[in-house]
C-alpha cells in the first residue's frame, strides 16, 4: 500500500477510482435482478430491468476509458457499495410482504444512484483535468444516464408507491 | 427482525431510515476532523470545519424529528456510511504526501454529501406523504445544506486542488 507512495498523482487516484466503480457496476449488475424480484409495482420492476440493461453499456464504457489508459480493467473492492447493497438485502427481508417495501426499494436504489452520479462526476472532472477527452465523453455519457436514472426512480417514489404505502 | 412483518408500514420504514442518517451524521461528525488535518490547502480544511459544524445542527434537527414523531433518537449502523468512511481513511493512507490527496479527499467527501443528499431527500418525500409537515422541513432545511455542500466541494474541485494535482 505505501509502495510507490512518492509518486502518487491524480493519474493514480483516477485508475483508483476507475477500479472502485467497476467494481461497484458489477455488483449493482447481480443485484438489480433480486431489486426487480422484489419489487411489487410492474412500473418498479421494469425500471430496474431497464436499468440492468443500462448498467451493462456502463460497464463497456468503463472497460472503453481502460483501454484509453492502457490498464487492464479491474475492479477494487468498494465497501460504500457492499454496504448501500447490504442495506438493500435488509430492506427486502425486513419489509417482505409490506405495502412499504417498494418505497424502501426505492431509496436504496436512490443512494446507489447518487454514489455513482458522484463517482462519475469526479472521474469525469479528473479526466478533463488530465485531458482525456474522449474518457470525459464517455464517463459523462453514463453520468446522465445516471441522473436520468435517478429521476425517474423520483418520479416512480412520488407518484403511486408512497401513496399506495401510507394508506396501507 | 421479522417481529411485526405484517404491521411494517412507511411510518416505520420513515423511523428506521431515521435511525440510519443519525448514525450516519454522528459518524461524519467524528470523520470530518480527521479530513480537515489531513486536507492539504486551507480552502479545504475550512471547508471541512465549517461542515463539521452545520452536522451538529444537522443532527439537532433530526433530533427534533424524533421528538416529533415521539421516538427515542437513536442510530441503527449503516453499512453504507461506513463503507465510505473507511473508503475516505484509504484516500488519507495512499495519498498521503502526494499532491492528488486533496482530490481524494473531496471525491469521498462529495461521495458522502450525495449518499446524505438521497437519504433527506427520500426522508422528506415520505414526511410529506405521512402529513408531518413540520418534520418535511426540517428535513429539507438540511437537505438543502447537503446540496450546498456539495456544490462548495465541486467549486474547490474544480478550482485550484485538480490543477495542482496535476502540475505535480
Amino acid at each position: 500500500m505505501a509502495k510507490k507512495k512518492e509518486a502518487k498523482t491524480l493519474d493514480e487516484l483516477f485508475l483508483e477510482t476507475l477500479k472502485d466503480i467497476y467494481f461497484a457496476e458489477k455488483k449493482i449488475l447481480t443485484t438489480l435482478p433480486k431489486l426487480k424480484k422484489a419489487a411489487q409495482s410492474e412500473e418498479l420492476a421494469e425500471a430496474f430491468e431497464k436499468h440492468r440493461d443500462e448498467t451493462e453499456g456502463q460497464i463497456e464504457r468503463l472497460e472503453q476509458v481502460f483501454e484509453l489508459i492502457e490498464e487492464k480493467a479491474k475492479g477494487k473492492s468498494c465497501p460504500a457499495i457492499l454496504g448501500m447493497v447490504e442495506e438493500g438485502e435488509e430492506i427486502i427481508k425486513e419489509f417482505k410482504g409490506s405495502p412499504a417495501l417498494d418505497a424502501g426499494l426505492l431509496a436504496a436504489a436512490q443512494a446507489v444512484e447518487h454514489y455513482e452520479i458522484s463517482r462519475y462526476g469526479t472521474l469525469k472532472a479528473w479526466a478533463r483535468e488530465l485531458g482525456m477527452n474522449e474518457a470525459a465523453r464517455l464517463l459523462d455519457e453514463t453520468l446522465k444516464e445516471e441522473m436520468k436514472t435517478d429521476q425517474l426512480l423520483s418520479k416512480i417514489a412520488e407518484s403511486a408507491i408512497n401513496q399506495e404505502a401510507e394508506a396501507a
